[in-house]
């Protein structure tokens, strides 16, 4: 445990500890090793799999499961007509600059940051600016101090060719959210085209970053979950609000950043609307569950915040974002979902680019009456005079919006429709009444999006604990990468067998459980821990004759005695119910 | 309901009308058509999502949960040259022709499969024999009628780069197997060091298909799930075996199809290894859990087969190889898993590109005494000859077997290395005995390998059916997408709140539970039977009552009665363990 231990000092922070366990352990680590790796590509091993899935699975439970939001699944490449129409191929660049002497290539924002300029102002700044920025500062190549050439905008997206055809440009999306707009009709279709509506995307992402750092923070492959929630700007009442609203959102304000400040405002979610802080219910909504999934992962409130976004760190189609972000032990605040207010941004881009009609119908409640002004050519009286062009004239005129043929009538008794004079007595003006039962309109879009990378680091981090000189991985029990480790006391006399059958019963139950046989039984404890295995059952010499197991929670350490013919009904309720670990079976030991 | 009926008609088989089905409720559908499609693509919508990850998941029951696998997660972007050392780079080529008029391009071998040549047969073709066969066919471009140009090999693999530098080639992953073996090191240390295990990747894929087809048969990108299970092939028995000894399994041999007879052996799974028609104990046991989990998936057994791969069809990296197919309506027999016996082919080649030990250590039961020949210079007589060229002298003795030089002193009394002649008694020449605990190897790799698509496909068609006019998919309970529809009988007096408490208590139970309302309680039930709502329960004025409810069975339109408060612990025996429907209540309706 040497490298743990070592953790506890000043100069080894979370960060470090937690990577090297993860490494260790099978958490993650940087992928393609053996290549001498390629920065921004993660593997999840075997614990860390199971722990990713569990988050990923605890957004499915929030949203799908609880409140009937829909999952759909699409590509990670797209044709590059659908970032075209997103405006990503437009926007989604950052400023590089190329070191004129080794031709190592840098993030130019990254660089300025690290003389003290905020990303904030960074992000603001043009490529001029950058430039001077960086002659100001006298910042050189960080790799061999050569000086750098014009700083230039670097399309961050992946891009690919689609078949066998050159000129078939795809891209690797850059977030889940766009197979949700551009699939939005046969959606719509599926939720029975009614609104309010939600749709959520888990997948892999892929942003072609130019220095790719901070282990799982930054990655170039990542995994998003983006859920678009499609509302009727009208009637924008969010019907969850209730469960809610007394929730308290730490919010830091524009305002409050602006004066270089970082107080966060801290207001329930009824103030936070109330006093016009969060314009959209659903958006504060989703805050709150954001909050909420949070506290389930293991980072507790007061380590959480929201920041609310300037207008030049806005994505180009927000209306109004907020960042929630996670007080970490090495990074300080780091983003784990964002939440933007999209208005009828995409659907109206795609619409555009597309041709395709992106709107909803919605009836009225009562059809409402309109009066229109309605003009007939009398082709008995145009028919004479203009002879074969009658038809044409009476096309331009019908082209003309009717108040402004009447208006002309009324002055002058003649309107030019191109050379053509058509008089008043060779039309038929008349007002005539329609029923108008319904109106056409593009939903607006809010979207909770959430790193689940990230979501999975800080769930690492917040787990880390040591107790007595031995790391403890304290997950919450809803995410532990493995619910229960079955160990026989000693690898023979029947014990292993009947571990064994333990295991099988828990498996087939549905339960994630492990057996494990080698070293002794403090050891097996001391990994499992270190592993985050919620729970150990213990088969023993008195398994043999009475038919009962220990089960060790990890946590506590403490140790209750109970029937093995009991176990899948007691862990059923500990793992999906309420049951507390000393309700499981007799205390028998507390350490 | 008119649009399934016509699917009774001989003319429209079950790929139309589940097509049809899938793109109306939601199932699956090609992505991108508001931008005139991108074939190869498809999105899943909300019930095809989850029947995916229900298919997904029993991967996981059957291979993580219940035997130990272990479960990964990569990127489906890798650099270059974890490709070059797989072969991909070389071998991953498809034959295409380019129409000279039009410029269209093809996949050549299915032209070819057009005019009766077998898959098989193309498949060893070189290009010259293709032209040839194109030629003596007369086959032109499909599109315009024009002329072929030169066939070419086309690599099926997408292609980007990597960071902002154009030299770093990266490729999308055409399978999830590279990231294991490449990874292994780090894999076999979370394995604890010991053989043999396996590790299951379940993700996306992608292969520049030339010209994609077959709705969700052929796509750009997919998802695959590989699982690679390392063994020491000197200790090749399955701890399993005896669970599928007797699970029969219908092969179609490579002597059979010589004589181009479609005829499957059938045996058991004992016998094909007895008979040597399976090579491996492992490759047999994944054989007869891929049968198994097809019929879990509603595939009959006899709608089952596995076909030996020939020679000329295998992979460039495997040793035997079969593929499992299942019968489908439009395709005939469609390939839906493969098993391979890799060999230490993939880890071999890795190690040879990237210079990583990828062997693994083995101590022998008992340490093995070996007898070394060990040749010594003798130093104080070089030095006098040699002089300052002694130690070099002396360097390139050391590089001559200790055998051959034993040799040449025996029979000529001295050896020429480079231009220096040593002498017999300028070296010590002795037998020294060693004690060899363990050595050390490569492992074997068996490799099933899924199409999650192809399942999805399958599991759909077979679930496919018309009871009385209408379209039920009888999905089989644990992969139905949706476990529980909860009707109120009305929309008002109180009705609609119950109905929606049970839905909430249901999802807080965990089950995927949806709520409906709107139409008649008839046209409710036919929705969800479309849809393979397993269960439907309704909430009518008796429940206000009694607190009971009605809980109706899609396959067999039963109906029963049940208590409110029983229904979570019935619907979990109901979906999780053996309760048939009829033990779930009281029946109060046979239809």
């Amino acid at each position: 445990m040497g490298s743990e231990a070592k953790c506890s000092k000043p100069e080894c922070d979370k960060f470090v500890a937690v990577n090297e366990l993860a490494k260790r352990r099978g958490f993650f680590w940087s992928s393609f090793e053996i290549y001498g790796g390629s920065g921004g590509f993660v593997t999840y091993g075997p614990l860390g799999t199971r722990l990713k899935q569990n988050i990923e699975n605890k957004l499915r439970e929030l949203f799908v499961k609880k409140i009937g939001i829909y999952e759909m699944e699409s590509s990670v490449i797209a044709p590059g007509k659908v970032f075209e129409a997103s405006g990503h191929v437009d926007h989604f660049k950052e400023p590089m600059v190329e070191c004129q002497n080794c031709k190592g290539r840098f993030r130019a924002d990254h660089l300025l940051e690290e003389k003290g300029i905020s990303s904030a102002e960074a992000e603001k700044m043009t490529l001029a600016e950058i430039k001077e920025e960086l002659e100001r500062h006298g910042i050189v190549c960080p790799d061999c101090g050569g000086p750098f050439g014009e700083p230039q905008r670097f399309l961050t997206m992946f891009e690919t060719t689609i078949g066998p055809y050159s000129g078939a440009v795809g891209y690797g999306r850059p977030e889940a959210a766009q197979n949700i707009f551009v699939e939005f009709d046969r959606l719509y279709t599926a939720a029975r085209e009614r609104l309010p509506f939600g749709v959520i995307q888990i997948g892999h992402a892929l942003r072609n970053e130019i220095s790719p750092r901070q282990g799982l923070i930054r990655l170039r492959e990542f995994t998003i979950a983006d859920l678009e929630f499609f509302f009727d700007p009208e009637e924008p009442c969010c019907r969850f609000l209730g469960e809610v609203e007394n929730e308290v959102l730490p919010i830091l304000l524009c305002d409050t950043r602006l004066k270089e400040c970082e107080d966060t405002t801290d207001v329930t979610v009824r103030e936070a609307l109330d006093r016009k802080i969060i314009q959209n219910e659903w958006q504060a909504f989703f805050m709150a569950q954001a909050k909420r999934l949070l506290v389930e992962l293991g980072v507790p409130a007061e380590k959480q915040r929201f920041i609310e976004k300037l207008t030049w760190e806005k994505a180009h189609y927000s209306t109004q974002s907020f960042d929630q972000e996670v007080l970490v032990d090495r990074w300080g605040w780091v983003e784990v979902s964002g939440h933007a207010y999209r208005t009828d941004f995409d659907l109206a881009s795609h619409m555009k680019a597309s041709g395709a009609d992106m709107t909803v119908y919605k009836e009225y409640p009562n059809p409402v009456e309109k009066e229109e002004l309605v003009v007939k050519p009398i082709m008995a009286k145009l028919g004479p005079i203009y002879k074969g062009e009658a038809a044409k004239v009476a096309a331009l005129l019908a082209k003309v919006p009717a108040q402004e043929v009447t208006d002309a009538m009324e002055k002058q008794g003649s309107i030019m429709v191109e050379n053509y004079q058509v008089f008043s007595e060779q039309v038929d003006i008349s007002r005539q009444k329609t029923t108008v039962r319904g109106t056409r309109f593009i939903p607006h879009v809010v979207e909770p999006s959430f790193g689940c990378d990230r979501l999975f680091y800080v769930a690492l981090e917040y787990a880390y604990g040591i107790k007595e000189d031995r790391v403890v991985m304290g997950f919450p029990r809803s995410i532990a990468p493995v619910q229960v480790g079955v160990y026989p006391l000693m690898g023979k006399d029947g014990l292993d067998t009947k571990a064994c059958q333990i295991q099988n019963m828990l498996a087939n139950e549905g339960f994630m459980a492990e057996f494990d046989e080698t070293g002794s039984i403090g050891r097996r404890y001391a990994r499992a821990d270190e592993a985050g295995v919620q729970l150990g059952i213990t088969v023993d010499y008195d398994t043999l004759k009475e038919d009962t197991v220990t089960i060790r929670d990890r946590d506590s350490w403490q140790q209750v005695r109970t029937a093995i013919k009991d176990l899948p009904a007691l862990l059923h309720d500990y793992f999906y119910g309420k049951k507390a670990f000393k309700e499981l079976g007799v205390l028998i030991k507390s350490q």
